[in-house]
């Protein structure tokens, strides 16, 4: 097929030609030739050559291959990078556009949305796929048929789930804090918002870029995967269009794909050249595909040099409980940092550990709320524990609280979207009209 | 020189004939031509009916008169209307980007910026000119010796002012909380955001329009408008021309501008379509301006069949405080409704009290919260005040929690902004990739 297009690409204009160099550039990339005739081999060798020429990368042998760690593809951001966890949750409940709002209206780089398919197979921004936790469904009459059990990655779960749900019944319910007794703060705006899906927050985030003139970016996590792909609602390809559907390409777009799993994570690999982030759980854990798998990996294994070196073959970056880089003693005071992050950087990975609350519940204890230490809800100094990490290395964090650690890094402006020439920026400028 | 035109138009084809005659309905109009010669006076009658035979409004005439109260111009909103009083200020510091967007993302009508000015002249949104209650103002070293004593619309206020201060200066201070006994949830946010630009506040809704595919409208208030006029920074013309580079002009534009004064209102009503609202303060009050001309006029003149007729001649609508529609008795329970909302309907005024709150300590007894009636912090049922409230047939209120009254309203949804097949609600429709 190959040979009759180059014949007849002789009799067009020069222009076409490379029009149609260009496309059979990429069509000879996708087709990924490896015949062992030499033939086809030299055909190779010659699409490799024409396509070096005009400069197009073939797409799929780069595709899967490791991104380029000395490229700073988050450039335009502050540093380290301040992901707001579920949006700012320290804040107003988890995962609403409220939440996404004040994240990004604080400065967060990063907005964090988790998600969960509904039964019409929606993907919405939920922790889990139990409802109860952080919603009003309880006060919903016309759903207490749903109420159930179920095994969710090896664990039994009692309660209301979203694939028992079509996205029109979701869209009934109403967010409610999952801590009130922590944050009875938030508790005052139960039932203030409704349940976004994925899309509603894209859309959101990219107005808020207008608006404040810089990148906002997205940190989506798929949420039980293997699990949903065993009731047949698939998460992967469908994170990736939509995400594709707004324009977030390549590794330079500003977007982050992660997951607790390890077999997802590769699969992304293969489908998109957005980066993608491995999570790490407690030590001895093990990521749940790999529970299916029955191979024994557990994360422990994944945070030593040589399974570093391994994640980094299908991973930009890693996320890690806070506490494999600086651990805690007996009395809940922090160690000295591990070697975690400077293994991570050995192998090419950039590092986000989570999550930074600023409650004495969450913090080392020798950070609690001077006055008042033992109240779990009372703020403490969280400034302090990011320090630390600051100081270990870390090239990012996710936060309740997003603008402390914005406030403790070092003073920086974000990158502006629009030049200073554009009409857009001059209308935001602060001149008498 | 309409002659002339008139003359020439005669030589080009018919759709050119229509733009032309289109635009002179525009000059026309704009001229305001008021010849009492014959010929003029015919000219003028052919104008307009060439104007009205083309369906355009000849602007100029209508512009100074009264406002045909028999049209909703909010009915692209849900009623009664709910207007984010400063943002969400029940949920996170008053006039910041975060408490507008909360009150939009809520499902608020209109936000509600406050306006005072800078030393630079320009517009931003802070309740007071003083910044000393809800600013770090205190934590600057710099900006000590600005601290002094001012009168302000005859009272003596110590602080920081903000007519002392560059738009640069304000920027690098933060908001914080001005009741954190009643609002300590909101105080956990001290210092997360800047003080907002009322073009940056304008922006943002306007972002958030597009995502929320809906009217979000504005409210502005002019701060002691006398006072920043008798130091050389009038604030009338200013808010008219940023919202017109906006885009907000005529009674249909989701606009109310807002004052305690008069006379301010009424040289606006010769500047601006853009609809006006009349503040009512206690009873016994008089208006500065009105202090300022010995008229002697009070609010509670104003509150009469009367004074209500007189006020509908330049604002198109009142906002009194709430106590005019529902006085309360001496154990701060409320009484039977007064007729104000009718005597105000038949002045042809729309009515907007101020300001529902969800705490202890603003509602009537009978409201405290049932568990815990005497901690002024908890929140209470503003859901029966509100009720008692549109049950007394106000058009609409403003509210610090604006979820709570837009919850106990018929339910309704917003008119779209966009039609259902247009891509960018396409895209927002909740279908698979």
């Amino acid at each position: 097929m190959i040979t009759m297009i180059v014949l007849r690409v002789g009799t067009l204009p020069r222009v076409t030609h490379i029009a149609y160099l260009s496309y059979l550039c990429i069509v000879n990339g996708a087709t990924k030739l490896t015949s062992s005739s030499i033939k086809m081999a030299l055909y190779q060798g010659v699409w490799i050559l024409l396509c070096k020429l005009l400069g197009i990368t073939l797409g799929a042998p780069t595709e899967h291959g490791a991104l380029d760690t000395t490229v700073d593809y988050d450039s335009e951001f502050c540093h380290p990078l301040v992901i707001g966890h579920r949006g700012a949750s320290g804040y107003t409940p988890e995962h609403t556009l409220g939440s996404y709002a004040l994240a990004a209206l604080m400065g967060a780089d990063y907005v964090e949305p988790d998600l969960v398919m509904t039964k019409d197979g929606r993907l919405i921004a939920r922790h889990d796929n139990e409802l109860g936790l952080t919603t009003d469904v309880h006060l919903h009459p016309e759903f207490a048929d749903r109420y159930c059990n179920k095994t969710i990655d090896g664990n039994v779960v009692s309660g209301w789930f979203t694939e028992d749900f079509t996205l029109a019944e979701i869209k009934t319910l109403r967010a409610i804090e999952r801590i009130p007794d922590i944050r009875p703060g938030n508790a005052r705006m139960n039932g203030a918002f409704e349940i976004p899906t994925f899309k509603e927050i894209i859309e959101m985030v990219k107005s808020l870029q207008t608006s404040q003139n810089r990148l906002i970016g997205l940190y989506p996590e798929i949420k039980h995967s293997t699990y949903f792909e065993s009731i047949g609602l698939p998460m992967e390809k469908l994170v990736v269009d939509i995400l594709s559907s707004y324009g977030y390409h390549g590794p330079e777009a500003p977007v982050y794909i992660q997951s607790f799993e390890i077999n997802n994570l590769k699969k992304l690999k293969t489908m998109t050249q957005l980066r993608l982030l491995q999570l790490y759980d407690s030590k001895s854990m093990s990521p749940y595909d790999q529970v299916v798998a029955g191979t024994g990996v557990t994360y422990g294994d994944m945070a030593t040099p040589e399974g570093l070196r391994d994640v980094a073959k299908y991973a930009y970056a890693v996320g890690p409980d806070k506490s494999y880089i600086i651990p805690r003693d007996e009395n809940n005071n922090l160690l000295n940092a591990t070697t975690f992050v400077s293994d991570a950087h050995a192998a090419g990975l950039k590092v986000h550990p989570y999550t930074f609350r600023a409650e004495n519940n969450f913090l080392p204890r020798q950070y609690h709320n001077a006055e008042d230490p033992n109240t779990p809800s009372v703020i403490g100094d969280l400034d302090a524990e990011v320090r630390a990490y600051f100081a270990a290395g870390i090239d990012g964090l996710f936060s309740d609280q997003p603008n402390i650690p914005i406030r403790v890094r070092p003073a920086c402006k974000p990158k502006q979207l629009y030049a200073e020439t554009l009409p857009k920026v001059k209308s935001t400028q602060a001149v008498n009209v």
